[in-house]
């Protein structure tokens, strides 16, 4: 057995889409996963040639029902002995209800043992502002929430699942609030909020709930690198589900129902705030070594482009040429995964505006106490839809 | 960039089976080429539960019109920049076709650009005399042959795509001298074959072409080990694709067509003897820490056995529990695939028996020359049907 594996043997059952080329989904996840050395179970949702950032794509999609027999398959021949379940995208609402099902049939088997089996659910909905899914995907995801242990939405999906507009920290420390209130979800984190459009800061908060349902905030705070990036939520997931798994088991947690740390434990002394840190800096330098990369692939690329740009379809022929150049680079960069440098530090904080976050002066201050921002902008997010 | 890596980057279109649960098909060759720093595009002609040696399964089937229009949605978007592609199972022979005129359709792209482009494909069939696929699927694998780089048929594929019936190493050397002949295959591995039931040995027979479609063969020994394998083939092949294209840039063969040998290089000295050993090299590693984890946790669950021996399905949860047991350890020992320590070395054969080969002296001598041998046993192949 390898010894530089942060987790002992973990099984995961890992349900997203599958595309052919490129990382998004579990095509992302699953090779993370192993390479850290978890046996990961992949059930694909859909077969798609590549994902949506290229505007054109090809495919199949998994029926709800297809999704429950795979499952059934599982289960007769007893291979559903799954440490932590990590569910992504799901193509329509009643594939939702079968990964619902899924999740809650795992949970019930371990119920008489504590922390035996943990749930990560990745609500994959929209971004800035915008559903990919069908109306219907949105109850059927609050549906779910009440069972399971970890949410990752980004601020659209924290938007939509708490009911509560999100622009600014003490609105995003509200929905945070919501929803461990409303649906007791153990541990929140909300990916990519990008607060200051000007400050190319991008934030991710989380927080793990406390007995009487409040939630312990903490904040990072990591470079944005100008570059659109596809996958990147599925990277987060996956690199969470394993460095929370190491916190836990650091913390002497793994025996506790849904790794919930002791009311006395701070924010940023949390296993989900330490797992976190190790996340960010390993993607931070996984990204930074893809724009590098793609940098290059155009700097090559820009020669024929020069012929290109006369053809009629020259546009689109770019677009995809950029698309492709921006794939992560997870494969060849196994090192920055295994070996993260944690650089960029939790911090805690109430929801309310500190003076780093407070907006410029000129920024209108608006009644509920959050100064009006544009939009906000989701580099992080999967884009497998 | 990893620096640890035996090839720099390399395309891969990988199409076979998926599987939830376990290690064969594009589950085991994926990760393997992955682990080992290629780009891997996997296309997945099924979505099973579980392989077949569970002796049950649920899940569902490509048809050749969704191969075909995946890859077309690959195609669309010019994501077909493939140096390798690594075709396993297919369904149907409709699948088989479909398979056929992707594998054509890049070979076309590269076709002024020798060694751009290299096609492996492993011809699954079946095992030990008996079919697991329609008949139909024989010839429709004999039609993709000439355009195929490397084939890698087990004994009873070799036999029914030669027509040679192999009962030893003088009509094996027979069978392989055919498909070089009739269909001008370049290169050519016939994998576990078991000659000799009592000698604890799998051999393994590989040949690169010569000019005059001759064979160039050598043989490499391995101890058989006690144990039923799943997904051992798709293991095989998927490091031969990497061991190969590093074996072939270290001859300096990449830009040659088919990356063949000049008729001097004798058969041990093949870029393709050198890949072998590599390949047996590592799943050798693997293979008995499979076995000893599998013993290990077929100790450890003799206390509930005792239980379940007293139920009615009890034979069955035992075979599951065994299979399930089996699983090939490869996750967690990537090391092993990374640094192969080769112990087990090509020899050249021309297909007589040699003194070590000869079956005992009690063997019935047949009019053909071969001894009489009751069946083989191929212990290394795919088992995704």
């Amino acid at each position: 057995m390898s010894t530089d594996l942060p987790v002992p043997e973990t099984r995961v059952l890992a349900i997203a889409s599958h595309v052919v080329y490129g990382y998004v989904g579990n095509t992302m996840a699953v090779f993370v996963m192993q390479s850290l050395g978890c046996e990961v179970a992949a059930l694909n949702t859909v077969q798609f040639s590549n994902h949506k950032a290229y505007k054109q794509v090809k495919g199949t999609i998994a029926s709800g029902e297809e999704i429950r027999d795979i499952y059934e398959g599982l289960k007769q021949s007893y291979l559903t002995d799954f440490d932590i379940m990590l569910s992504g995208y799901a193509p329509s609402a009643e594939a939702v209800g079968a990964i619902g099902s899924i999740g809650r049939d795992l949970k019930l088997k371990g119920i008489n043992k504590s922390g035996s089996f943990f749930w990560v659910l990745d609500p994959v909905m929209g971004d800035q502002g915008r559903l990919y899914v069908n109306e219907d995907v949105v109850p059927a995801y609050k549906n779910l929430l009440h069972d399971t242990d970890l949410i990752l939405p980004n601020q659209f999906e924290a938007e939509l699942l708490s009911e509560q507009k999100i622009i600014c920290l003490d609105s995003l420390a509200e929905a945070v609030t919501v929803l461990h209130k409303r649906y007791r979800i153990p541990h929140i984190v909300v990916t990519s909020v990008r607060l200051e459009e000007s400050s190319g800061t991008i934030s991710v908060v989380g927080s793990t709930i406390r007995t009487d349902s409040t939630p312990r905030l903490f904040k990072i705070d990591v470079p944005a690198i100008d570059c659109f990036f596809s996958g990147t939520g599925d990277m987060f997931a996956a690199l969470t589900v394993v460095r929370l798994r190491e916190a836990v088991a650091a913390a002497k947690l793994g025996s506790t129902r849904s790794w919930i740390s002791p009311d006395d434990v701070e924010a940023t002394d949390l296993p989900l705030a330490r797992a976190t840190e190790k996340v960010l800096a390993s993607m931070q330098v996984v990204l930074e070594k893809t724009k590098t990369a793609r940098d290059e692939a155009l700097e090559r690329m820009s020669g024929p482009l020069g012929t290109l740009e006369r053809e009629r379809d020259s546009e689109k022929r770019l677009h995809l040429r950029k698309t492709k150049a921006a794939e992560v680079r997870v494969v060849r960069n196994v090192a920055d995964l295994k070996e993260p440098k944690v650089v960029f530090r939790a911090e805690a904080f109430d929801g309310k505006e500190s003076d780093d976050a407070r907006p410029n002066a000129e920024d209108i201050e608006r009644d509920d106490g959050c100064s009006e921002k544009e939009e906000v902008n989701d580099d992080h997010k999967e884009e497998s839809k």
